[in-house]
């Protein structure tokens, strides 16, 4: 609008976005016409970022991490939301697709996708976070930026049927403990989750953020289990199994367990505890000079709402209060600000969460001292430790242990 | 996965969306791998909805509405949400946009993009709602889906800086009252704003849904007034001018008054009343047969949280509450339901909204008692009548005044 647009020369329209010239005064030029149809939006040419795909040694059992470091607000943009899938993508025909409940239940039934959007829906917003995210980060400071470290963690709205409520539907045996949840994806993706858990708020998601549930995100049916590790929300889900214990499948016995300091494993970690992170400033960004900086982040349980956030700038020896910028959800992260006066000198920030249990964020050494950090990442799984970012002299930012 | 995929010869990918071929069995094949960039993902190739053009004389000073039958939950997908525009949609380049706030302050200031990014945000979810939605169903029943005669309502997560935040940057004068939001597209939209509204709640939004706002709702920059009718949502926004008094804009003296059954108009009508509409089942549905359906829709108030939800089969005769499928949050779509046991006889099915103040949705009969049906369109504005669905013998249900 004002000067030149120098820019729009080179500008390219990133994928999946299309490329308008840029009028020297857009109130001197008519705009755009709405598409005949409507259309389906996307988002503005000027914006680029995307997920960003762990090395893996294949790109079907790999995860892709949500840019935090670009993030608005609260919400993960659907287009951002972090994969993580042990044998790709699957096509799925909605109108094919059934889920089977049965094992110990008064009857055994198969239900349409039709049949599930007729009963009564949630809708709740919930994060989601891997159990592998930061697993590089165990013994020293390894991947650059927030995106890397924190990136395995979104936030939608989610709307589906409660299990409650198919569970009234089929009747459930005397005596029942478990069920077993297992995806139609490549990998039949299968998890033993208790029955408490299951009655008590989780939902056959086939809704995220207002439209039907993404691909990469399950379409068209997700179990989401509020505060329990990713993995564990089943993606394309096809099958419930009701029963007296746990199945003890491949994902709970060989992967997804805690490797502790004296070599044995903790099985059946489902809670992601309260953890935080600041996305500005963060790792490989670089400060222009000394001044004010709105510091912020996010912060989330899964134990229950966010109670409090304190931000360090000098690696944990005094900390103050952080604002807020949302009304706590439960289960849900909220963003985080702090007003900081760099002066210029080296600086360590850190932030650490509360949540509504009265449990604090430790530190990499409290972490380290009760679980240890064996095998070739460490402990792999459920690093919720305060991350530290180090500020130069010069204003660069890198990720640090501290 | 189970039996044929014989849809998927036919099979079109919508627009904005890739087609894969469907596997009879999707645990038997390698599913689709991560791009290397991550990529930012689209939904499902099954899903097909857009919004729908009204057809005015022309595609830049137009609207068209969310598919609210098709709706899942709260929030509309970015993608869905409907389009006011007054001269098409300027394409502007986020680092040459400025917001200049003048008038009666201390100093006037002209702020970059990065200039606002750099205070601390408020996230906050909010419904926008044209204050013509509906504008065709004063007299008779025009319309003929919910998408026709209710799109004009969307529901997102915005982010942004308080204008509080940014009054006491610039500094206020002594006496001042009103604030004039100008867009910068070619119809250099201008609106009178109270200055206590803009005090109160104002948000000056560049984030949406979790990443930056999209072209259609103002990128880089829009003003947020919780509440308000839709077009006082100045979109592009990049000035400010602060004064003791209304400027008297065309949008506030010619358009977006209410003429009344006297033939006098009122002027600045801000604020959405109490609305709700039932969008299953909705008009041009068919209902398969009489027995249960799960009746569901959306509330909401422009004064606050929906307080309740009522529903009747029998044009208004009967009334039964609705249950409320999530948390109500101030000035925020709700969703409800209702269990409806059909009989197979006509009926006509309506909902009621009564917000936090104690006030309840008025039948069309009490509105036009009030305000008359002047005009081409009737009264064209602020229409927050009970939606009435006829439903025949035959199932079909039609857009009737009951």
């Amino acid at each position: 609008m004002l000067g030149s647009t120098a820019r729009a020369a080179d500008q390219k329209a990133p994928p999946g976005a299309q490329y308008f010239s840029v009028p020297a005064d857009p109130t001197k030029e008519l705009g755009r016409a709405i598409a005949a149809d409507g259309g389906y939006g996307s988002r503005s040419q000027f914006e680029s970022e995307v997920p960003w795909r762990y090395p893996t040694a294949n790109e079907y059992t790999s995860w892709s991490t949500t840019p935090l470091d670009k993030m608005i607000g609260n919400l993960t943009a659907s287009g951002l939301h972090f994969e993580r899938h042990h044998g790709g993508i699957p096509t799925i025909d909605p109108l094919q697709h059934t889920l089977f409940v049965h094992g110990m239940v008064g009857m055994a039934k198969k239900f349409s996708m039709a049949d599930l959007k007729r009963f009564p829906s949630i809708t709740r917003k919930y994060f989601i976070e891997c159990s592998g995210n930061g697993l590089t980060e165990w013994n020293k400071p390894t991947l650059k930026t927030v995106q890397g470290t924190h990136g395995l963690l979104s936030t939608s709205e989610w709307t589906g049927v409660q299990f409650a409520t198919i569970a009234r539907e089929v009747g459930l045996d005397e005596g029942v403990t478990w069920v077993l949840a297992e995806g139609a994806d490549a990998a039949v993706m299968t998890r033993s989750i208790p029955l408490e858990k299951m009655l008590k708020d989780a939902i056959l998601a086939y809704g995220q953020n207002g439209e039907a549930i993404r691909p990469e995100q399950g379409y068209p049916l997700r179990l989401i289990l509020p505060g329990y590790e990713g993995n564990m929300h089943i993606k394309w889900l096809r099958r419930l199994e009701v029963s007296d214990k746990p199945f003890m499948t491949r994902e709970e016995t060989s992967k997804y367990t805690d490797l502790m300091a004296n070599g044995k494993a903790r099985q059946f970690t489902f809670e992601m505890e309260a953890k935080s992170v600041i996305t500005f400033p963060s790792g490989d960004m670089k400060l222009p000079g000394p001044g004010f900086y709105n510091v912020t982040g996010l912060a989330w349980s899964g134990r229950g709402r966010v109670q409090s956030v304190d931000v360090s700038s000098d690696a944990g020896k005094t900390w103050y209060p952080a604002y807020t910028e949302s009304v706590p959800e439960p289960i849900c992260t909220v963003r985080f600000s702090f007003p900081w006066m760099w002066d210029g000198k080296p600086a360590v920030l850190q932030s650490r969460c509360t949540d509504e249990t009265g449990y604090t964020q430790p530190t990499l050494a409290q972490l380290v001292a009760i679980r240890g950090s064996n095998g070739p990442f460490g402990s792999i799984y459920h690093l919720n430790a305060i991350q530290s970012w180090g500020v130069a002299a010069d204003g660069s930012v890198t990720n640090v242990h501290a």
